[in-house]
């Protein structure tokens, strides 16, 4: 049965979802639906595209990714076919048919991470797509050390059910450690949590109820994107500008939607990397008490500069107690142990301690008495000024090969501190949801702009973390990403050829 | 100023609110607005027990908090007085007046838990009130070697962020482990968490919106209550009878409140160490089936049995995917690695993967690989059985000491395993609230019936976990026990005096 058909796809032009993840979704729904039997021949990509007038390379993205999914399967010189065990890795329905699972109707972010999980997998692929800081640096044998001390000296009582609160020597740790960043707190308003993003969770949880607002800059952290939709509350990002969230943007926000929270990653943001100067956090902080917000700032990213002038944290300016702190060892040390903290002097507190404890009772006291000693070794010190001085180079290495590979007309940063570069390829090329199965199969992978933003926008960005990656990495992915763009971009009719060159 | 007052006290004789509780917060009132001022001298006890006409060891234990929070202190031969700095340790309102802190107002089992904090920190007192297993058992030599075994195999990859589904041998290791159970799943289909209480959290949160309704039995786990108010869903419990939840009044309780999850603890139930017979458990699936509310069972105690048939887990019955089992490595092993897992074949399971991500995007990496090679190892069965052995000791123990010490009339379970007695004092005398601070005095402490319940009732009973007490601390915890509570039921004028002998 060799017959091949002609395809009936309602496109939206002017929606937000990228054409070829549309291309997927309808295709997907005909084989679903038996409109498209097993064996059926589509038609070729450049027919398809022409028929729709589309470009090819939507075509192609739209075919690699049914194919990776085993929904299609190619047979070399015959074409493309609907594949025979189409429904063998297909989300079924909910078996039984019962409880109402409350969920947002899948969102083209879904799918584009869904996307970018491809990578995690693919052998040879150079992945800047990760959040991760630098594993090599990880102090392995200091923590090993660690371990078997806290072991030695506290046997059982190590493995049992730690305070939720948190150990409390590592909380007097932390008011000490934060204290150099110019906070002061006392030690009973410190807890420990399952990393920043637990914090993050439970902040946002003690605060908020379903359906209420918290406001953040656009783009903003992933993980607060997660948290807002798994915890139904709403999410709305301002734009930033040089200097950070845009104030007039968000008063007027402020005035018309009441938000219960302002979340913000002042120094180093994730993505932009941008540093927000002290008037910005001062004139911040003045809103925040004008209206009487409190401020959720994310520091995790904070002790990673290695360039500019250092400034203080939100909370080290904040005299009245409207800012909640939240920073974690993850990023420069140990992501897998999963130690963050909360700072809180004002009337939250209590309410967080109970929410942590009905969330995992409390964190692994192993884990923190581990943290505790490396912290009283001074180890972490140390460690930090390893990493940023490894950081600065490869941030050196990848500025350079983004200038000599990325396509003519992209944007980036120059980060002073932190992991990522956060790039803006030209408008008149593909996006970066259309250039990544392309991208994926030259052997380079990036996390896609619009999953770090509240409303979509971002097509033509991406974020790039040159920290995980040794400089010769930097450079040969740049080459790739560079090679997998102009592969594309010969499809956008429109664009520049001699950006081709 | 030695001026003695007449105090003012409306008291709820009819409330769930114990009389001396209702006492603390009066006289906290007046303290706080400024009616009592420092250095006045409270009535004596017996003076102020007459005039409101009620017990004196109300009034006894209510002085004896306030002591302890540092609103009055004492002057042997003097007096009770109010105290100079009665505001030092007071919480404060919020100081910045700010976001409304979403909170039920502080329910009676709130001050109760506070009280049972007091227990923690005193020295020489012998506690039965914990929820933790025995800590000389926890396997630290071999939890070391396994640490340091991984260490060396995996180096930094084991310091990383871990797939937030799990680390994937232990998520294969879950699914052979719990075939032993006559547990059935795919090892794509099992969740690692920080512990059971998060995989008790995570899938509330996945399955329920705020105001709806989980149905539970009466009474049940403590975190699972924690969880309902964190997470500002209902909680409702049922009755139990010999045999576990009463399944006619679940059905009516189904009919009229359509509640979205019921979240059972079928074998060796906490607090009461019921263990659900076969055909309860048949009958509760098809119940369950009948009306598709998904099943939450937590197994937590399951293999904690030393004594009578085996029974299998309602996940073992399940055929049609509406039970999600959860359970951890805590109980029996390691509570502070906070390693748990849920198992699920429906269409939760995705769901529940991004709810775990927003809450701390995975679990420790290190501990995972740490328990996977404990149970790679079968270190795992030969820790249980050397726990259920002395399990089974120590619990005898405790039957014999209850039997000699308790007062007459008490009444307890013969548990098959676990750690817990669950006694009833008699009524006659004073509940398990009033007698909690002379028992601390006396140097012995428990957990207070109450907390357990969904509706305040249980007022005489209590916990008593004899699991993580060598046997001679048992026999004299006991002791001490009886004690208390013939000391204090010298106030109960109705109680047959025979009793005190």
């Amino acid at each position: 049965m060799l017959n091949q058909i002609s395809l009936s796809i309602p496109l939206d032009r002017d929606g937000e979802e990228p054409i070829y993840r549309q291309l997927i979704r309808h295709i997907r729904m005909q084989i679903e639906s038996g409109t498209l039997p097993a064996g059926v021949r589509l038609p070729a990509s450049r027919d398809l595209a022409r028929q729709l007038n589309i470009s090819r390379i939507s075509v192609v993205n739209a075919y690699a990714e049914l194919r990776a999914q085993g929904h299609l399967s190619a047979h070399a010189g015959r074409g493309t076919f609907v594949s025979g065990e189409a429904n063998g890795n297909m989300p079924t329905s909910n078996g039984n048919g019962s409880t109402p699972i409350i969920e947002t109707q899948t969102s083209p972010d879904r799918s584009i991470r869904e996307m970018m999980r491809l990578a995690r997998n693919k052998p040879g692929v150079i992945n800047f797509g990760h959040g991760a800081p630098p594993t090599e640096f990880f102090p392995v044998q200091n923590l090993r050390d660690a371990i078997n001390t806290v072991l030695d000296r506290d046997g059982s009582t190590a493995l049992g059910y730690e305070a939720p609160e948190g150990f409390s020597p590592l909380r007097a740790a932390v008011r000490d450690y934060v204290s150099a960043l110019g906070i002061r707190c006392n030690a009973d308003r410190v807890l420990i949590t399952g990393g920043a993003q637990q914090a993050l969770d439970l902040v946002v949880q003690a605060l908020l109820s379903e359906g209420e607002v918290i406001v953040t800059e656009n783009p903003t952290y992933l993980g607060m994107i997660d948290i807002a939709r798994a915890r139904r509350v709403q999410i709305h990002g301002i734009s930033m500008d040089d200097d950070g969230i845009r104030l007039d943007e968000l008063e007027n926000f402020i005035i018309d939607n009441n938000p219960r929270l302002i979340y913000v990653m002042p120094t180093l943001h994730n993505p932009t990397g941008k540093v927000m100067p002290l008037h910005r956090r001062r004139q911040l902080l003045n809103l925040a008490n004008e209206y009487n917000i409190p401020i959720l700032e994310d520091g995790v990213y904070h002790e990673l500069r290695f360039e500019g002038e250092s400034l203080p944290p939100l909370k080290a300016l904040d005299d009245t107690g409207i800012v909640i702190h939240v920073s974690a060892f993850s990023k420069m040390m140990l992501p897998g142990l999963r130690i963050g903290y909360v700072l809180t002097d004002n009337g939250h507190y209590e309410r967080l301690v109970r929410v942590k404890q009905a969330a995992d009772i409390s964190t692994s006291g192993l884990n923190q008495r581990a943290i505790h000693l490396l912290l009283e070794r001074g180890l972490l010190a140390q460690q930090l000024e390893r990493n940023n001085r490894e950081l600065k180079r490869r941030r050196d290495v990848a500025l350079a090969a983004a200038e000599k590979y990325l396509p003519p007309g992209t944007r980036w940063n120059v980060p002073e501190g932190g992991i990522y570069l956060w790039a803006q390829l030209p408008k008149s090329g593909p996006n970066a949801a259309e250039l990544y199965i392309t991208a994926i199969q030259m052997g380079v992978a990036y996390a896609i702009g619009n999953v770090f933003y509240t409303n979509g926008c971002g097509s033509h960005r991406m974020r790039l973390n040159y920290g995980t990656q040794k400089p010769a990495e930097i450079e040969e992915g740049f080459r790739r990403l560079g090679r997998a763009w102009r592969e594309l971009a010969c499809d956008y009719s429109d664009i520049d050829k001699s950006m081709l060159l």
